[in-house]
Parts: C-alpha cells; sequence; structure tokens
C-alpha cells in the first residue's frame, strides 16, 4: 500500500517507542458511548420482525438502514453514496481532495433473530470517530472512507459477504442466480432495490484507492471478557472447512430388530460428533462444531435409517485445520466400516485462513497502549469483510468485548463504557495512521 | 373363557400328543397362496397418494376399503356389518348361530409409505380360512369373526389401536377431541365417516361373546428369517416405555467459543444416543432405539443451544424395561452434570408388556407342528391390537416371516409360498380349535 506521508500536528512517545499522536480533542467519555449507543438503539429498531431483529441485504429495511446511516455520514462532514451492489459508503476528504483513503466500516445485515451489535458497531463507531474529526474542524493526509456492507452474513442468498465480495471486485456474476427462499434471485433483488445488476462491477474499488481496511467489530467470543480487558488486536481470521455428511443405515422397526442387527445410522452419527469433539478437544487453536442433524425417518418407533450433519472446522493454521478435517474423515470411515453403515462426505466449503497485516496490527497495539490497556492479541474465529477485503487491501481489526462471547442472538450485549474505549481507539488509530509506504 | 364342547369329525395324534383336527379339504398350496397375494395387492392400491401405500383411519380410503373387504367376506360366507367405530366385523356362523366367536383379524390402516402386509395380511389371511370352510359347507361348534380395525398404526390422531381399543371398551371419551395435522377432531372424523361419535361406547364387545382373539401377522423382525422358518408362535407382546428428552446447552458461534468453553446440547444428546444403546446391548431382551432428534438453532456455524430426542426401551419383562429406563434416566443425569448442560425427560407412553395366553400359543404350536414346521416362540417387539383386545379376552398370535426383518417401508415382502403356509397353520387351528373352558 502506498500513499502521501502524513503531516502529524502533535506527538508524543508511545509505550512502544513508537510516535503516536495523540487526538487534539479528547472525547467526553460519556457522551460518546451513549451517542453510539443511541445509533445502534436506532438501527436495531430497522427489522423485517415486529420483535427481535432480522435484517436482509436489498430488503426494504436495508433501504432504510443506508438511509439512515447516510443521514448519519452527511452530518459528520461526509459525503455519502450507495455503491453498485448497495453498500452505503460515507467519504470525509483528507488535506487534498481524492487522496487514497483508510477505509473503516462493517457490515449493516444481522442473521434472523440477531443481536444489535454484530456488524452495526463498527459502522456506527467509526461514524463517530470521523464525526469527531469534523467537530474538530480537522483533515488527515488521508481520506477516510466509512463503509456499512449490505451483506456479509449471507442469510437471504446462502452465499456471504457479497457487500464485500463486490467491493473487493470478487463479486463472480453466476452470484447473481442465487435465489432467496421465496425463489427470488439477486439480480431481481438488485433491481427492486434500484440497482443494475449487470454494474455490480463498478462497485469494485482499486488498490491505488485505499491505504488499509479496519473493521471494530464485537468480539463473539469469551476471551476478552475473561481476560478482563475491553478491546484487542485480531492477529488473523481463522479459516474454516465445513463438510456435509450423510449417514446411510438401515431404518426398521424399534421393537422388532434385535440391538446387534441393526444399522442405526443416528448412532454411528452420534459416535461421529462425539469424534468431532474429541479431535478438536486433543488440539488448541482448533474448533469444531456439529450444528446441525437431522433424521429420518424421524419417527418415535423407527430405527434411523438415514442421517445428515454438518461439519464446521476452524483454526488459524490452514495445516492444522486441513490434518484436522482428514483425521475427522477417517475416523468417519472407521465407524462406518465398524457399524456397517454408509458415510459420505462433501466438502461445501473451504476458506483459508487471512492474516491481519502486521504493520496495521503494530498501529492498533499502540492505540490500545495509547488508553492504558493492555494490549492482547487475538483470532477471530469468526469470518469477517476482511476476508474478502484482503483480496485487494491489507486488513487490520480491533476486537470488543462482548458479555458472555454471545453473538447471533438477542442477548448479544456490550456496554456504553466500553463502546467509548472502542471509539477512543479507533480515534488514536486514525489519527496516528500511517500508511504502509510511509510506516518506519 | 367358556363354551360349548367341540364336535370333531376327524382326529390324529400331534407331535406333541394332543389330538388335532386335520382340514377335510386341504387347501391348494398355490392357488391359496396367489389368492392371498392377489387381495393383498388389491387393498395396497388404495392409498391417499398416488405413488407408495398410505391409508389412514376415517379416511375415504379407509371407507373404500371397508367396502372391498365387506365384499370378500360376504362372498367367503359371512354378514358383514362396520361398526360404532369404523371397524369392519364379518361373522360367520357356527354350527347354532348366535354362537360365541373366535375371533380373527389385525387391522387395515398404514403408517405413511408403509408396507403391504402389515395388518392387511392377517385379515385377508382369515377370510381364506373362513371362505375355504364356506366352499367345504364346513361350521365349527362356534361362530368366526373376521375383523378389519380401522386404526391401529394412530397415524391421523397420534393415538393408536383406536379400533381395537373400541372394541375392547377400552375407548375413553377424551380421545374423541384428539386432533389430525389438519385439526379436524376424530369426533368430526367419525361423523364425516357416517358415524355417531357419542356411540363410539357400541363398538365395545362383551367378554362372553368371544373365546379368543387370533390374530396372525408379519414378524416385522428377522428372527424367523434367520432360523429359517416361515411362521412362529408369539409368546408376548413387549411392554414398551417412550421418553422425550430435551438437552439444554448454550448457543454460541461455531468460530469463537473455545472447545473447553462450550455446553454443546448436540455433544451432549450423542453421549446419550451411545448411552442407550450401550445400556441395551448389554442385557438381551431389552431393546432400545432413538429415533428422533431435533437440534435447535440448527445452523451449521451455532454450537447448538438445545436438542430434543425419543428414546423407545422395549422388553417382554416389565421389571427389565423399567429397569433400563432407571437406569438411563440416571445416566442422562451424569452426562447433564458433567457437561454442564441440563437433560430433562418426561414419560410419554408407557405400556405394560402382554402375554399370549398358553393355551392358545398350545394350539397355535401344535398347527405349525402339523404342517411338518419346527415351532419357534417369539415375542412381538412391536405393538398389536391384541395389547387391546386382552382386556377383554385371550390373545394368541401368528408370526409370518417377512423379508430381511423389514417393514413399515415399501420394502416390506413376504413370499406366496409363506402366504400360504400362513394359512394353513391358521385354517388347521381354526379346524381344531378348542376353547379354553372345553381345554383338557
Amino acid at each position: 500500500m502506498r500513499c502521501c506521508r502524513i503531516i502529524v500536528n502533535s506527538t508524543v512517545s508511545s509505550p512502544s517507542g513508537r510516535l503516536v499522536v495523540l487526538p487534539q480533542q479528547p472525547v467526553d467519555r460519556n457522551i460518546l458511548g451513549r451517542a453510539i449507543m443511541a445509533h445502534i438503539e436506532e438501527l436495531a429498531a430497522i427489522s423485517e420482525s415486529r420483535t427481535g431483529l432480522t435484517r436482509v441485504f436489498l430488503s426494504d429495511e436495508h433501504r432504510r438502514t443506508n438511509a439512515v446511516v447516510a443521514a448519519w455520514m452527511e452530518a459528520a462532514g461526509m459525503n455519502s453514496r450507495i455503491d453498485a451492489v448497495g453498500n452505503i459508503i460515507g467519504r470525509y476528504e483528507g488535506m487534498v481532495p481524492g487522496a487514497p483513503a483508510l477505509m473503516l466500516g462493517s457490515h449493516l445485515d444481522t442473521v434472523r433473530d440477531a443481536g444489535k451489535y454484530d456488524g452495526m458497531l463498527g459502522v456506527v463507531t467509526a461514524i463517530a470517530c470521523v464525526a469527531a474529526l469534523h467537530r474538530a474542524g480537522k483533515r488527515m493526509p488521508f481520506a477516510i472512507e466509512v463503509i456499512g456492507f449490505g451483506d456479509e452474513e449471507g442469510v437471504r442468498f446462502g452465499a456471504t459477504m457479497l457487500g464485500s465480495k463486490a467491493a473487493a471486485g470478487c463479486f463472480t456474476a453466476d452470484l447473481l442466480a442465487l435465489q432467496d427462499s421465496d425463489g427470488r434471485s439477486m439480480a431481481d433483488g438488485l433491481r427492486a432495490f434500484g440497482l443494475d445488476p449487470d454494474q455490480v462491477g463498478m462497485a469494485a474499488r482499486s488498490r491505488g484507492e485505499l491505504l488499509a481496511y479496519v473493521e471494530l467489530h464485537i468480539e463473539q467470543g469469551p476471551v476478552l471478557e475473561a481476560r478482563g480487558v475491553p478491546v484487542g488486536c485480531v492477529s488473523a481470521i481463522v479459516g474454516a472447512s465445513r463438510l456435509g455428511v450423510t449417514v446411510t443405515g438401515m431404518a426398521g422397526h424399534a421393537g422388532t430388530v434385535p440391538m446387534a442387527a441393526r444399522a442405526d445410522a443416528l448412532v454411528a452419527a452420534a459416535q461421529a460428533v462425539l469424534a468431532v469433539e474429541q479431535r478438536c478437544l486433543s488440539e488448541p487453536g482448533v474448533v469444531g462444531t456439529v450444528g446441525t442433524m437431522t433424521v429420518a425417518p424421524g419417527a418415535i418407533n423407527v430405527i434411523p435409517g438415514s442421517a445428515r450433519f454438518s461439519v464446521d472446522i476452524r483454526s488459524v493454521e490452514d495445516r492444522q485445520r486441513r490434518q484436522a478435517v482428514d483425521d475427522l474423515r477417517a475416523r468417519f470411515a472407521e465407524i462406518a466400516k465398524a457399524r456397517g453403515v454408509g458415510i459420505d462426505n462433501t466438502v461445501l466449503h473451504e476458506l483459508p485462513s487471512v492474516s491481519c497485516a502486521s504493520w496495521l496490527q503494530d498501529q492498533i497495539r499502540a492505540a490500545i497502549v495509547a488508553e492504558d490497556i493492555t494490549p492482547l492479541d487475538l483470532a477471530s474465529g469468526a469470518g469477517h469483510d476482511g476476508m474478502a477485503m484482503v483480496a485487494i487491501v491489507d486488513i487490520g481489526m480491533i476486537f470488543l468485548r462482548c458479555a458472555g462471547g454471545i453473538s447471533h442472538h438477542p442477548a448479544e450485549a456490550i456496554t456504553a463504557e466500553d463502546a467509548a474505549i472502542g471509539a477512543r481507539v479507533l480515534s488514536r488509530f486514525i489519527e496516528n495512521f500511517v500508511p504502509e509506504a510511509a510506516h518506519p
């Protein structure tokens, strides 16, 4: 990433010995936290369901959310626009108009019956940081763009990160044919949203336009809470393998087939579920989950003839993840042989791990340290838009502590104090940001 | 059971030393088997589904089936009637009109996507046996009734053996409020069938009317096939306990929650499934099945927060079954404690084991031996109408070999040769039948 050199206006020595810039006007902690939480509540009210929060790509709720966010962006001194795939983008020009941009943001869609911080917090916090610069009448030597991606969760069309894939130029035309549960294609969805499916390519950003993509997001896990720190620096986003597994046994009458004569698909599947847990418990850094399980014929008095389940394996180390998948497939084959059932598995999805750029990690860590917080590096076990953006720009992430590690659930929670800390860390990061080429 | 003494017309000494009566006109083996198979095919064509066989209580298909069966009964010299709950009954008077009856039969309803022998074979075979008597112009010292119960499987209203419960006087008024999946009550179903729900009690038979209830049924298990014998004598129908089990863990993100910090409901359920198998494998005579399993939220990338499954435990020995249930509940509690999840279980259903009357078993065994078949006693792992009928009359059952022990499945199969053997055994049994009071 190349860029013009930054002109700093006041510098001090950070604990890591690097020069950092302090915000000229420290933000009032309470006001900032409360403002962020108020914006979060406003977005959380835009839902397709009367109770709870569900907001999917290219929906009416998506349109309304973009309008609300655009108004906040404009109030924060940004020019806003909706790109060719429905992402909302605000641009705060630097000292010289048209300069390459530090891109901040996250996504504005949700899972079904979602929490209200996942995604939204990163957009709202980034706008709050730019608003503070705007209020101070301050311009940076680089532009700042805040982006609210229209799709990351993939709820509507089954494919994830559609917004960031388009921004990164990785959106392929075949995605347009994907259908939602009503049988409506993404192409139709884009048209109904006022966009032209043939023009989605226009959403792609070029490498030269962007200096970095940095996202603040709730951790969605329990690590920060357990360590008693409000924010952490993300080292990498884990890679994931997903398998679809089908066990084929022999259905039979629950009363008439002797135990020893059975080929019970569910019992074999149960053994496989325990094998996944056992394998992943045995090696730190690997997690494995069986999230779905269906049994056929599924009657109380019938021995299951077949069972289907999913396996999700993740690790920061791609080699470690692949080995776990190989070991499990071998273990499934052993179970199949021992039980006289068939176990077939298909790789549904495989995404390699993505590292956060070390130069961005350094600057994020410096911003955390400057807030008197012990810097903690942690991997992201969840996927994020950075996995798409990394195709065209280096990425960094800041994690914010959330209650009980709970996410994708209405109980998802953060405190206003932590929201303010996150905003201060991001503000410090922005105001001290040194693009890679200019970095010592 | 009391009755007039039987007048036999020709006797020989059976291998067991008891006097048995041979049919006066031995039935042609091929013709009889083919006739039974043809009737089976005719009934199998009466289905609510265009392909496969599904026929439920009080449906239009039930009405058409009763009409077909009534015609066969009339052709076999019986008077037919539909009772107050929709069972079809044919009566072949004995030497003295109005004498107590030996009741034969089975059920005419099916599970969804059923096989064509379960139930139907018992009705069709009994009619074939009476038809042979009728063709020979022969009357027995007792009446014979053939009953085709309208409901045994319980598919439509969730409660089983509604036909035989009504015949046995065990039909309770609260059953009328049960609803089918369309929300239609059984009372409405009876009305639509041309029956009066207030008169269901009229279907109840009195003890004095019946001498025994004897049913021929496919085994629905692999024992006869494995032992190479076409028919067997049923010693008892197993008792069954059914549990509904709910595991409550903590949902979480599949990528972000460390393995050791999880309370995965499905992993705990998988351990419980294996515990059911292990417990039942450890004790001959007990079978246990987990036939259903649902997981919530049921997403590939979410740790299951809850899981629900059923447990079906059966044994001829009620004490053994209850002990197995107690042991499993204790084991579930251990799993819950070790994994930090909740495991609640509810008894959904509990039916004690029912013995076939030894005097009927003796006469069934004699009929089998007279066909030069080694008599094999076996328990029924499936429930049958006899479990209801035993409330008013002693019961006996004859099992017929079926292919691979498969039932409740379109692949359910028997051979025409075995069908003929079943009919010959039942004919011998009828023609040599000695009511209990008259038995040596």
